[in-house]
């Protein structure tokens, strides 16, 4: 295929590995951020997470340097790219104000998806040019290891784009998930947002603590949710009949559980708690070591679902 | 260490797979069940989850089956075991009866854990002869392979019984949680069901199909939470301030998302929705072949854990 060219709004942590996904793919990256600061972290962090991707495949090439470029002027890169990609901070006016200024200079046809975790595509677009060439399309972090994508089309958006988004983060082997309507939270962070309202209440509430919760999470639901589903793991779970039989003979134990748990806000003296706790857990171990050890660990548990996969 | 005797009270899945974990590690074995149909299943499945086993370990020895019992009469199969594993149907009378009537043939001294999921140690232990003898000890599903075990104490139960308890099962290399206090679900069923509600929710809701939750979750939060617990990702996603900065910025986008999230009932039509859902993602997937799927995924991913660690 012609080599794609994609703009990146936004240099931090989320377009550095968006910038290393795309390089791997042999796409024509630039990359725009009024910080010189914030542009010169990309290099760095690309060729850091280079080496992870070449352990998911060791064909890779070195990376494509002259394919990249940084850039602190919206007025000049704007040269017909095929896609852009924004991660600016996660503050509507600030997202709303960079796309209205970036659409001066951008051909009205090119997508613009936004990487946003907490806005709302219908909310982003409101006051664009061309708000039908929009979305969402929500990454995890790192987006150049975690395949998920969701996306999320606005009230404005052009209804053939949620498919062309679909085929085009595919093209970079990415797993897209579209939600049938906007929600705060997109589907994952929704489930995120709710287990973790129940972190945050057996904390509060004094019912187990924050190490004994992650290793609880680590030692069992996630070993399952690795590789299959909370409904199908419930139709495992309901014997030869499976998710009817679930639902009928277990739906209300379920129900009893819910009228259970809390709703608890981060009042100040609960986050103290919180972080009181995951301090208990670190064990001396600092930001920089356990980023590694995900990261490796992302790795190593990506290679193995390949090859599940291709048996 | 000499050969530990367990009486497990119930054949079903979790009584079968509890007997499979305990035979691994040498122990004599003692299967009781009022059903012969029950008894006749629990051979096969040791069997067969006896060849998982060795995937985890090559050098496991054969089927030691002259360690296995299996028996329909509880009052000749209580000769001085040194532990108790109760997994009969999650039934409070039914537990309640098992046990008084089990009592009757055991030494006084002898504890007695329960796999209960649902209910509670104090409201179980109630009736009992000897309650200080008893506690939960709830496993996952299948308890030879996922190494959680939750052990909580009921209000009478004695205080050195759960350190023991802990012993116990770190013996057959089981990774030991304690809640604070009793609970409904315990930590990781608490966590399992605020998630699931939402599940459900964004179902009923038409946010999302069950296919796209399930694939949200395999490919994004389930490759975290199988290395990393929702505190520890937390910690990672506030940057260079770690779990305070996240709390710090990003604590009310969680707040917005809690009110955002729903409460259902799994009432008939609701539940009619997800099993058509789960019955579009399944593509003719037999629950057999599923099973098997997710035991060979668990055991290579275990496989996996343990390299980690050890590096």
């Amino acid at each position: 295929m012609p080599k794609l060219s994609i703009i990146l709004l936004g240099a931090g942590t989320i377009g550095a590995s968006w910038s290393t996904l795309f390089l791997s793919h042999n796409a024509k990256v630039t990359v725009f951020d009024p910080s010189k600061q914030a542009l010169s972290k990309v290099k760095p962090y690309i060729k850091n997470s280079w080496l992870g991707l070449k352990k998911l495949d060791p064909s890779l090439n070195n990376i494509p340097w002259q394919q990249l470029k940084l850039s602190q002027d919206l007025t000049t890169i704007c040269d017909a790219p095929d896609w852009v990609q924004e991660n600016a901070p996660d503050r509507l006016k600030l997202k709303q104000n960079l796309l209205q200024e970036a659409e001066n200079y951008l051909p009205t046809d090119v997508p613009i998806a936004s990487s946003t975790t907490a806005l709302m595509a219908t909310d982003i677009q409101t006051g664009m040019a061309f708000p039908e060439r929009f979305l969402v399309a929500h990454p995890f972090n790192p987006p150049h290891l975690i395949p998920l994508v969701e996306v999320v089309a606005g009230k404005k958006t052009a209804p053939e784009l949620t498919e062309r988004a679909k085929n085009f983060y595919q093209l970079f082997g990415k797993e897209v998930v579209i939600p049938k309507r906007e929600a705060i939270g997109h589907i994952a962070n929704r489930l995120n947002a709710a287990l973790y309202r129940e972190v945050v209440n057996m904390v509060a509430t004094g019912i187990a603590s924050v190490e004994d919760i992650d290793r609880a999470m680590v030692h069992s639901l996630g070993l399952r949710w690795a590789f299959l589903g909370p409904n199908l793991v419930y139709h495992l779970g309901g014997g030869e009949g499976g998710y009817a039989q679930y639902l009928d003979h277990l739906g209300s134990s379920q129900e009893v559980r819910w009228n259970d748990l809390g709703e608890v806000s981060l009042a100040s003296d609960i986050k103290q708690k919180l972080i009181d706790g995951l301090e208990e857990t670190l064990e001396g171990r600092s930001i920089e070591m356990l980023r590694k050890e995900r990261d490796d660990a992302l790795i190593k548990l990506l290679n193995l679902k390949n090859a599940v996969r291709q048996e």
